[in-house]
């Protein structure tokens, strides 16, 4: 029969009901009914949730490992999503911990296209890790996000991508920003011989992220960011599908509000097909611990399948005094981002600024 | 200038960082940077969203309004998520409690194409509630779905919806199951002389979705489920544009209660398009309270800058016995879901009970 897709859930129960919350949880996430309506008996042996274990992590918390069928999510993001977490979400007491994905399910999404190591050449970079800053503040009119585009690209960054927050509003419509930024950061490669990648922003429907991609393309932009969860799981699978030139760096938005750990999150991009994923660095603004950030990586980067590995972008309020440590941290194979501290440099000093974060990574003696 | 989104957020903190979490709040979900960063007067004075008030709700709770510019959200369902929680949710002691929406924000958006009128209309039904039922579980083949169709039909409902839970799997592939279900529905119908509404769920990639709306009205099928936060609220936005002649009710999967209040996606989903919104009934499996649901009423049917309507569609392990106090709870202006009790009767006995749930909803007696 079809494989088991193993999901770990942690519950906030009474020892006493604890057996029949798991129970419910199986049922709830797998046939949504009551066994009295289950008739069926290949339904009954194949397709209704099991509970494969109980753990007590104390404090009246449990861990509950329930086994569902992978013939349930039909090969679709969102079905997968559905499984692991639909109604569940609706329980208060109950986080989405993990998920072992079976290898038939895995082969059904196609992951990353390019992977870590895609990002990497397209940079042309060996050796070091990558960097990356974002244009902000929204608001800005098109001009002066093609200016600050302009200057990130001669400090010598490898990538620049649009702030999760610039979407197709008035102030800086996707098709006008789109084309000024690519047109800055060639005028940059101009100047400088090397040719920083740009990372616009999709959003909005599905119609609507077609055009974008066509327009980034006729600008020669091959990485776009999208943030799965505001736009929907299903559109990053699409996309990653429809078109195999394209790189895709997922943002974390409206990742926290369900209650699933962040590092699941990061393996479903990977899975989704996103090449890097963006996460919160610990000690930035977010509260993100170190052990957190390690099973982020690890989902990004350990066997999943045979899928490439996604890279790991660590950001959210990060430093340039912050580099070494954050290098020792990931080592090379990951993209520093930093965005508000560079911009926070007066506009004379953006270009020195961000030449000192890129000088900052190439010279880094990793331990 | 533009208008004010005011968004109100729960956050848990000392008294004494209060303001400082609020103003960081404020920063995080606007222009997402440092003000040092932020030089443009305009952007200054109209994009950073601004702290309006911080009522103390006791226990270490904060109530947070924020004011943010409508100008940020350009039309955008998605973006419009991005700019109430994106970030935010990132906070594990943020909630996001509520929002007011502008007159230009509610107008970018269009609501309801056909609303909870609408609904009543295509039923052909006045002065009573609606009735619903699921096909369930999923794991049955087409032709079991056709079967518990065909009965459901002949027990006279108004609409029967698919299970959330069925998709695109092999074991009841979306074409077969609508062609399947349409067709018993319109046998029942032949025999009744009453047409049963049969909502098929949409599921998967936007270019899958426009299929599915093909298939749908290749069958005469004119209501659709989806559910926002698995496909992407800008889907709903997009379908709700591009298929006017279709009416969508929303499921909420994945709308995790407890960081978003479910009376805010209710209202979000009314402005985005849903003509009719399920919750969780008090008293089901789920634990939505009575004044959370009354909220979720008030979203759905309240005053919301000329929208219509979205019909309440309360459900979640709902009973006969308990039709009565449902029905004076909501009134007629609703659409009661019972699914897996009603699939619980014996085979031989499934039309008669959906019988005695439709003869309860139509001779009540409202209080």
């Amino acid at each position: 029969m079809t494989e088991k897709l193993q999901v770990l859930y942690k519950v906030h129960s009474d020892a006493s009901s604890i057996e029949e919350r798991a129970l419910g949880l199986a049922i709830e996430q797998s046939v949504e009914a009551p066994l009295a309506a289950v008739r069926d008996p290949c339904v009954l042996s194949s397709i209704v949730g099991r509970v494969a274990a109980i753990g007590d992590r104390g404090n009246g918390w449990f861990d509950v490992h329930i086994d569902l069928s992978s013939a349930t999510v039909g090969g679709d993001a969102g079905q997968l999503l559905n499984m692991l977490f639909g109604n569940a979400s609706l329980y208060d007491d109950v986080v989405l911990e993990d998920a072992v994905f079976p290898a038939d399910l895995i082969k059904a999404f196609s992951g990353p296209g390019h992977g870590a190591g895609g990002l990497f050449a397209r940079a042309n970079v060996e050796g070091r890790a990558l960097t990356c800053s974002a244009l902000k503040p929204q608001g800005l009119p098109v001009e002066g996000l093609a200016e600050l585009a302009f200057k990130l690209a001669l400090g010598g960054l490898d990538y620049i991508k649009d702030d999760h927050g610039l979407a197709n509003q008035l102030f800086s419509p996707f098709e006008d920003r789109v084309r000024a930024c690519a047109a800055a950061i060639r005028k940059a490669a101009a100047a400088t011989g090397r040719r920083t990648r740009y990372v616009p922003n999709l959003c909005g429907g599905f119609s609507q992220i077609e055009q974008q991609i066509a327009i980034a393309r006729s600008e020669g932009v091959d990485t776009v960011m999208i943030a799965p969860m505001i736009a929907g799981v299903p559109a990053l699978q699409a996309l990653r599908r429809a078109h195999p030139d394209f790189a895709f760096i997922a943002h974390p938005a409206m990742t926290g509000a369900a209650r699933i750990s962040p590092y699941l999150f990061a393996k479903l991009f990977r899975l989704f097909g996103a090449d890097a994923s963006i996460f919160p660095n610990p000690g930035g603004r977010f509260g993100f611990s170190e052990e957190c950030c390690g099973k982020i990586v690890e989902a990004l980067r350990g066997p999943l399948g045979g899928l490439r590995a996604s890279l790991p972008v660590p950001a959210g309020g990060m430093s340039l005094e912050r580099v070494p440590e954050v290098l020792d941290y990931y080592g090379r194979e990951a993209m520093l981002l930093i965005g508000g501290a560079l911009l926070s440099a007066p506009p004379g000093k953006l270009v020195a600024e961000t030449a000192a974060f890129v000088r900052a990574v190439a010279e880094h003696h990793y331990r």
